[in-house]
């Protein structure tokens, strides 16, 4: 195993971070905070220690899919624990395991928090944990490969493990430059959400935090009631971006090259806005008997859904009060997800297409076993690979689950309360339901619940493989 | 398609079921109960219409995978259709859709329950209730084949379709005389618990029922306590033989064909052990604060335990009211199942097996793309067209929990009682938790839910496939 590249990468991470935090300090000065002190040593930290790792380059370059895997789960590990300082020297949270819990549903844009009163947070640490969703998003080393210029091969890997989603397709010949273009456009487009914002009734810091969480499908929130306080314009322009921010970004990468026919012909994206159509409309017929116009309604059932499948977690309501059929509505978005390349988290809607088209090309076999079906996708027929990956996710993903699922359930909340618990992180949503509702947090869980959620915070958004990596045996075999 | 031989085959079930209502009738007329007059018309109008539909032989037999499917799965509708007629005409269910319900959970061996006061149920019924598990748990089809002389290709059909588990093995080579001794095995372990049973404190007609229901791992019990009012002994003798009729059959054919060491050697019967007595440790551990002596707790734990791997459903205790984590690894036994190749229903072991084996092994090629590997199982490579089968069973079975949760949902019911309804339904288990934890039944949801639940209890029976080929445009279009 090559440990120096290894360490080097981590190092550059690290000092990544340092450089991050840049911005909580900035903030910190504009609004005279002390914490600021707490960003400003953090920083220094996380610059020296990443100077000091990276500092001398590895002789041998050479790298294989094993370093290339460890080194995506080794990178979140360590932006997680080097992160998580500032919330712990400044004070704001009680304990490492909390702060470490906070800042891993940031970077992972999961946007489910321990703090119990997010309104008495100060100015700085409000934007780092939005800023955490944005960095998160898009991906670290996907921003490393941006700015580096780095030898093909290994690139790829990181592209691949970091990306959700089930198949990375290089865009553009050179992967720096597809790196580059995913942050012109994701930087774009928060660019736009901000001034949406900033032209309705937020001021710009609260524009800014909301911007960056929506961009990361975050959702963490500046307000006890998340979005609930602000007018319906801001809700809609949130609820526009969320789904935004959703779509696959290959739809953004055909639309500047001019070929927007192609675009809008992607599969992914055509049923992500089918599957989310037919969700709004039963919720709000399904919400109607509560009461409330029509509009409100439809209002809210839009925001709700777009939040949830996008795997945001905003709330403008507290949907846990909702009838038993929309909460299932909802925890179906859950599990769905946004598209594939996108920043949301789930399962994923191409995905869920896979499984369902594989269910359906199976009966036809059955029935004709002597007809012989290539199961297509995105117009093409799909590598068998693909399949094969798509299946074990599937398997792996419903273990985690059950597992994680039997382990929370020590502390002993409802069956409702830890199954959506689970779900919230591993989904990388945020809220669940009942204990975990828009109106509650995480910090009732004990700490064993809590290292098992940043687990699945962080399995969820490297898509399961890196983290069991990290785990296997066989990654850390000498033997090769 | 050939429908005369469809026809032909559903005369068969229909006049074998009229058959098998003679003995409730006999048990009717030995407590002189005024409900026989129901099951001797109904048995009368299944064996004239069995013989109607069959009297005029089918003169092209030929056979494919179509009619194979559409036969096994008409024929277990054409078996509950028929089956719940006494119900309704003896007066003891409220409707048709009750009495429809409580035998396709009869049939399916799940055992949840519709019946308010079981004990005030008439002996004829309960007989036919713990009898329907009889029929069920090896499989109506298999009964035909080991009654009838069929030409070769098509019953493999059959067995292929209703035997449980992921693949069928040909035990001898001519099917028949698999099915035959197949039925041999199971009568006689059947008798052999009876004779146990009876030993005790149980009446003749008791230690029958409850023979029957274990024997289907079923569940219908002929006390509204279940299994709860007998003796220890009564209560031990059940669960180890809920735990004989979860192996896999193979493993009782090796040791009539004196193959005792390759019968040992059965990967699946290994792991099924092993997962048990974790699972009871566990529970026995998580119990021990609520009080109770030890050997009581691990009685119980070991009951409940094997009563739900086993998917049979009895109950000794409300372990609705153990603690969350205990319930948890309850909920994991559900989904588990017991072994393929047995009367117990779920997901099965040896399926569980593939999907971690197949999860390991993408963790190895992930790390070492260069090395190949073959999965193993059973001491031999896995045919790839049974991993692909395991790998789209997963997804229509998350598919249809999904979708059956979303419909149950409408009726209002916290997420514990819809969860688990539905789990207890489409793994052929009996009872859930909360609303229909082992101290509740499933009278209370609407007609729509019932429906629902009958088509997953007969698609967690069939093992999914012979139920979605019946709702599959494939399967009924006019070109072949």
């Amino acid at each position: 195993m090559n440990y120096s590249i290894i360490r080097y990468m981590l190092g550059l991470v690290c000092f990544l971070t340092g450089i991050c935090m840049l911005l909580p300090l900035l903030i910190a000065i504009i609004y005279r905070e002390p914490e600021g002190m707490a960003y400003l040593m953090c920083a220094m930290f996380c610059i020296l220690l990443g100077l000091l790792m990276s500092l001398k380059k590895p002789r041998n370059t050479s790298f294989y899919a094993r370093e290339g895997f460890l080194v995506v789960s080794l990178s979140w590990v360590m932006l997680s624990l080097v992160g998580a300082t500032p919330f712990v020297v400044s004070g704001e949270f009680n304990s490492y395991t909390d702060a470490l819990f906070e800042i891993i549903s940031g970077f992972t844009t999961t946007g489910a928090s321990v703090a119990n009163n997010i309104e008495g947070l100060s100015h700085s640490t409000l934007i780092w944990r939005a800023f955490s969703h944005w960095i998160g998003g898009m991906g670290v080393l996907v921003f490393l490969i941006a700015l580096l210029p780095m030898t093909g091969g290994q690139t790829l890997y990181f592209m691949k493990a970091e990306a959700p989603g089930p198949s990375v397709g290089k865009q553009l010949p050179k992967m720096q430059n597809t790196a580059k273009l995913l942050y012109i456009i994701f930087a774009g487009l928060t660019f736009t959400e901000f001034l949406f914002l900033a032209l309705g009734e937020m001021n710009v810091f609260d524009a800014l935090c909301t911007s960056f969480a929506t961009a990361g499908t975050g959702g963490f929130g500046n307000y006890n009631d998340s979005i609930g306080g602000f007018s319906s314009y801001t809700q809609i322009v949130v609820t526009v971006f969320m789904m935004l921010f959703g779509i696959n970004f290959n739809f953004y990468f055909l639309l500047i090259f001019r070929r927007s026919r192609e675009a809008f012909k992607i599969e992914e994206v055509k049923w992500y806005i089918a599957i989310y159509l037919a969700v709004v409309g039963l919720i709000t017929a399904n919400i109607a008997p509560l009461g409330g116009d029509l509009l409100t309604n439809i209002r809210d059932a839009a925001f709700q859904s777009a939040s949830v499948m996008t795997t945001t977690g905003f709330s403008t309501v507290n949907f846990d009060l909702w009838p038993a059929f929309s909460k299932s509505l909802l925890i179906l978005l859950m599990i769905i997800g946004a598209c594939a390349g996108s920043t949301g988290g789930g399962i994923k809607v191409s995905r869920i297409m896979i499984y369902l088209k594989s269910v359906k090309k199976e009966l036809q076999h059955l029935v004709h076993p002597q007809h012989i079906k290539v199961l297509s996708f995105e117009h093409k027929p799909l590598p068998h690979d693909v399949l094969r990956s798509a299946n074990i996710f599937l398997i792996a993903y419903c273990s985690i689950f059950i597992c994680s699922f039997i382990i929370v359930s020590l502390d002993g909340f409802d069956g409702t309360t830890t199954f959506t618990a689970v779900l919230a992180t591993l989904n990388n949503i945020g809220p669940g339901l009942s204990q975990v509702g828009p109106a509650e947090n995480f910090d009732k869980f004990s700490d064993l619940s809590k290292y098992v959620f940043m687990f699945d915070m962080l399995a969820g958004r490297l898509e399961i493989f890196p983290m069991l990596v990290l785990f296997s045996p066989a990654a850390w075999a000498r033997k090769k």
